[in-house]
């Protein structure tokens, strides 16, 4: 969606920030455009003129948090030098930050059934914008190093960021367990022991 | 639960028989005790005595498929003779039951929101069993070719076992993949390449 000119990107964010607030406490089930509305100090006709219905407001709320989040991966591995290092980190801060997430964290303990679909059988748009931003980390990081190679030898980073995402994903849809994760340590000790070899399938 | 000496046990299968077929068509929201008994031609108070209510009734369902789809697994890699092949085979066998299999694929068609808690959030007990039992053929495996060795160099079968049904259960849940899995031959190119490595972690 377009954003116009002036003000009109301060009025959509605020609408927005109204609809995380509104989602995190009651949930997406039974918040309603009005909710919304009423939350942002602006008319229903605005949020549907801005934003759109109300799954056009889930959408456009969770693709931001998803941005954000992954501009938050990317600062924390901004700097690390090799590609392992960097999966590593990677890994550890994206279970922290799914962890302290509040809406995340907040919808899957409000209604597990609604959010469900859009991490599973739904989740075709924001699982293919997982792998490709991890698979453009790692080709990226192959062009750098110089280490091409056959597809075969060094890895098809598709095929990688896949395993990986599922992976990672599997870990927030079945917390339970043998792996301890629940710190920023662990989480790196696992990374390197099943993800790094990963990187020369 | 105990059977009853006799008729009893082909009473509850009986019972279950009908549970199956009637969650099988309905879903599992919409089915009652009642719908089930006159299924299985018994009264109500009949299925209450035999299994139990309906949250029981699909817990035995269930657990009764899960049995029968672990020998059918069983059958499929009984007589290879290294664990990669079993691997191989296996992964192969369980996506293949899974995609044919009618009570879990029409649940997920009726009414994936009924589904998905069980196969994710409140997958625990299943999970647990389905790691133990892989876990289980892991450690026989290594006990017969004698390479038992350090825990950290020859894996530890626990994590391991984890670690695939994790992406197995992948699989199901995010079916959106770069991976074609969609028959056999394919099923089992990719366990070779990506998780039969893993049985040395």
């Amino acid at each position: 969606m377009e954003r116009a000119p002036g003000d009109g990107g301060a009025l959509t964010e605020k609408i927005l920030d109204a609809a995380r607030e509104q989602f995190m406490t009651f949930g997406l089930r039974r918040s309603t455009v009005d909710d919304v509305a009423k939350r942002a100090g602006v008319s229903r006709v605005t949020v549907y003129r801005r934003v759109g219905n109300k799954d056009e407001l889930v959408q456009r709320v969770l693709l931001r948090e998803y941005r954000q989040f992954v501009a938050e991966v990317d600062a924390a591995v901004a700097g690390l030098p090799t590609m392992e290092e960097r999966m590593v980190e990677g890994f550890a801060a994206v279970l922290r930050l799914i962890r302290g997430h509040p809406l995340i964290g907040g919808l899957m303990r409000l209604e597990p059934e609604t959010m469900l679909p859009y991490l599973t059988v739904e989740s075709g748009p924001s699982f293919l914008a997982m792998r490709g931003y991890l698979a453009g980390h790692l080709r990226r990081a192959r062009r750098v190093t110089g280490e091409e190679g056959g597809e075969q030898e060094s890895g098809d980073p598709v095929a990688v960021a896949e395993l990986m995402v599922r992976i990672t994903v599997s870990f927030l849809l079945n917390p339970v367990s043998c792996f301890e994760l629940d710190d920023d340590e662990k989480a790196r000790a696992f990374a390197r022991r099943y993800l790094t070899p990963l990187l020369n399938r």
